[in-house]
């Protein structure tokens, strides 16, 4: 069997686009309604998918409140790892991943969660480690500013190092029970970690057993060099930001190119450019459903995501209909920064395009077209090794969810580039990753 | 309608008794075994149970591993929150309550948690506040010791009330969502919290709408003075540890007497002190199944049990046959050091014996009998308005859960001392509490 396509559904509550709750085919109360996650997730499940993703922050978007009022986009809304154990138990192959925070988050703590979602589930977790870095967030922790880059990144390898540590406590076969003798486990397969280091201080052992895949599965989408160190040494999935072939293919080189350092082997990383498909019979009603979607933006809503996306500078000073100035890097993830600057002098837009562009999108791969127009360029991407796969972002949910599922699945299955049955029992077997051996086994 | 017990189910993985993992109606393997908690959960709400509740601590038990190594308690298992909102899915009615530290928890992160699990179980959300006593709990945070009694207590006060200043963040009807004007919430409809304590600094808001119930249910154990001042400022249930009614009746006075200061109404608090059962057809089947139990401990797990409920002192300087020495109160919950000291003095119990008792109950209060002597008993101390209800722990599970269940709820409910259906859809409803009135909508 030929190579195919590892697909992530990554559901914001109403869908990737800004004004996506405003489309007669989104589900307005995405935020609260757990119903509407069960339905989506289990269409996920029946097309296949490998994964659900959900993405997080740890505060509500700070910025203009006449911006921030008219979106749905971090504002309000469930809790990912709440929200993914419930799933687990109205799916039973879709992997289940989520974000988490290495910024504000305790190790221990956090293993001890993704290790539960990991028995839960059957084996279906994934963890989408991140480093947090808005002022908000920042703010609702009791921290005067954000951490710089280099300080995240330096506490957010310890910190995977740390989880995974914490996940090997318990051997596999740690717990004998047996009733006869009275011995609930071996001693000896429990194990303290007794961890030292510039962050961190943990002992363990952890007080949940090895989790099914050994570790969840290890999600990351770190642009800046930092961010692919990070992601070379430990992600097994990576949900890139790229908008064409070229920069994805010099970034899937760059990374997979840097894991041997690791001795990892580059097939054991998935990586999985977001793209958010608006599909539809025919090329025509396509582009007719995403100009629909995209009048709902509302004008001051486009500047203000933009000016979010560029790490909070404040685009209030300059015309609407003038050219994007120069900035210098600021303290955003690298990968979008640099991605929107790009865009921005290669199609010589304005803010208010710029903005438009990117408050629908969100900085994103959008495309938009019938069947084999879609499925033609996910296909391109896929021939030209500038990827694994897809992370998908409906531009709103479940109408294109369902869309995307119903058309766009079921020609990748007919051209022999996706799944029609999975593979495996965790999320690990789905994606073709190997289950960790436990550190204290390796001699 | 006569006034009605309120009923908890408290579950540890295989049962409260500390040797239930060898008995061969308990489930062995329940510590990572959903299915397990599916069933029992849905039996639970079946007898109308008002809530499940789960315990928590911050690592594994530690002490002698030849002893922990012959027990299922704090060892390794499921993470109460990921495994609440599992079991949000498989029920409807039952009230979902878990423990969660405020010694290692950030409020921010926490209140966001048990907001999301009240939004996913459509208000069937419980919060147990606890601080963290256990020094491998603060060697798993980097910490070098266990913070003492009164700062533990002071962290707690704060972190309560940030936490419900963050689930006022938004009104009950902020979310307009209104598509055609495009504005999805009422900007001054979202509050910033703005605290600044002795131990946070929290902005908000939160980025999780209001809860159904407004504020999960709040419950809470303290049993010294400083717990009993939390428990009446801020809980609407309590697990107390009383091993008779004439404790019971003292503590229910004491802390329902306390709550005028808060303002607050002693209906609106209900004491539901632990008690484990043991029933079946008859007393002598009861004795012989209770007596089976206490055969299956093993004799140095009675003595790290009883040392670990006495906060830590070390016992094995001492003759398991001679009587417990004197020790000065120690860091340990005073209502657990209080009531075993009183209870070796009372029946004059020998470390062995005394190790027996408390690992068997672990120092709850403890019965075994046929159907009329577990309901007269129960019913005995409700009629003396010692107790609210009962915070029921089976001892091995689903054994004496389905027991308790099928035998003893049925007695409850032809004496009209137990509801036949559910009051209302949340929690609150059904334990009778008042929905709290949004902080900003007070004027």
């Amino acid at each position: 069997m030929s190579k195919q396509m590892k697909l992530a559904a990554y559901f914001n509550p109403t869908g990737h686009h800004v004004a996506s709750w405003r489309h007669p085919r989104a589900q307005r109360d995405a935020h609260v309604n757990i119903e509407h996650y069960v339905e989506i997730a289990r269409t996920a499940e029946r097309a296949k998918f490998d994964m659900i993703f959900l993405a997080d922050g740890n505060a509500t978007r700070d910025a203009d409140l006449a911006a921030i009022s008219r979106s749905v986009q971090f504002v309000a809304h469930f809790e990912p790892l709440t929200l993914l154990s419930a799933l687990a138990m109205v799916t039973s192959r879709i992997g289940l991943t989520g974000t988490a925070s290495t910024t504000y988050n305790e190790p221990y703590a956090l293993a001890r969660k993704f290790a539960s979602l990991d028995h839960i589930s059957h084996g279906r977790a994934g963890w989408n480690l991140v480093t947090s870095s808005q002022p908000a967030e920042a703010a609702n922790f009791g921290r005067d500013r954000v951490a710089n880059h280099a300080e995240r990144y330096g506490r957010a390898h310890e910190f995977a190092e740390v989880v995974q540590g914490l996940w090997d406590s318990w051997d596999d076969d740690a717990f004998v029970r047996d009733t006869e003798s009275g011995l609930f486990f071996e001693p000896d397969r429990m194990h303290y970690l007794n961890h030292k280091g510039a962050h961190f201080k943990v002992r363990g052992p952890l007080n949940v057993p090895r989790p099914v895949q050994g570790y969840p599965v290890m999600v990351q989408a770190g642009g800046s060099d930092e961010g692919r160190e990070l992601a070379a040494a430990y992600a097994e999935a990576i949900f890139s930001p790229h908008l064409n072939i070229p920069e994805a293919k010099a970034y899937y080189d760059d990374v997979k190119g840097r894991m041997a350092k690791y001795d990892r082997d580059p097939n054991h990383l998935k990586i999985l450019p977001g793209i958010s498909v608006v599909v539809a019979e025919s090329d025509d009603k396509a582009a007719e459903d995403f100009n629909r979607l995209q009048s709902l933006i509302h004008p001051i809503v486009g500047r203000e995501i933009l000016s979010t996306m560029l790490g909070g500078v404040d685009l209030s000073p300059y015309p609407l209909d003038g050219p994007l100035p120069d900035f210098p890097p600021t303290n955003a993830s690298r990968g979008h920064f640099d991605s929107i600057v790009a865009m921005a002098k290669r199609e010589n837009l304005t803010i208010r395009q710029l903005g438009e562009r990117c408050a629908g999108a969100r900085g994103k791969n959008s495309i938009h077209g019938g069947v084999k127009k879609v499925a033609d360029y996910m296909e391109s991407w896929f021939a030209a090794n500038a990827c694994d796969g897809f992370c998908v972002m409906p531009p709103y949910i479940p109408g294109q969810h369902d869309d995307f599922c119903n058309l766009v699945i079921p020609e990748l299955q007919k051209r022999g580039l996706f799944r029609k049955e999975y593979e495996g029992a965790t999320l690990r077997e789905n994606l073709g990753l190997p289950r960790p051996v436990s550190r204290y086994k390796k001699r």
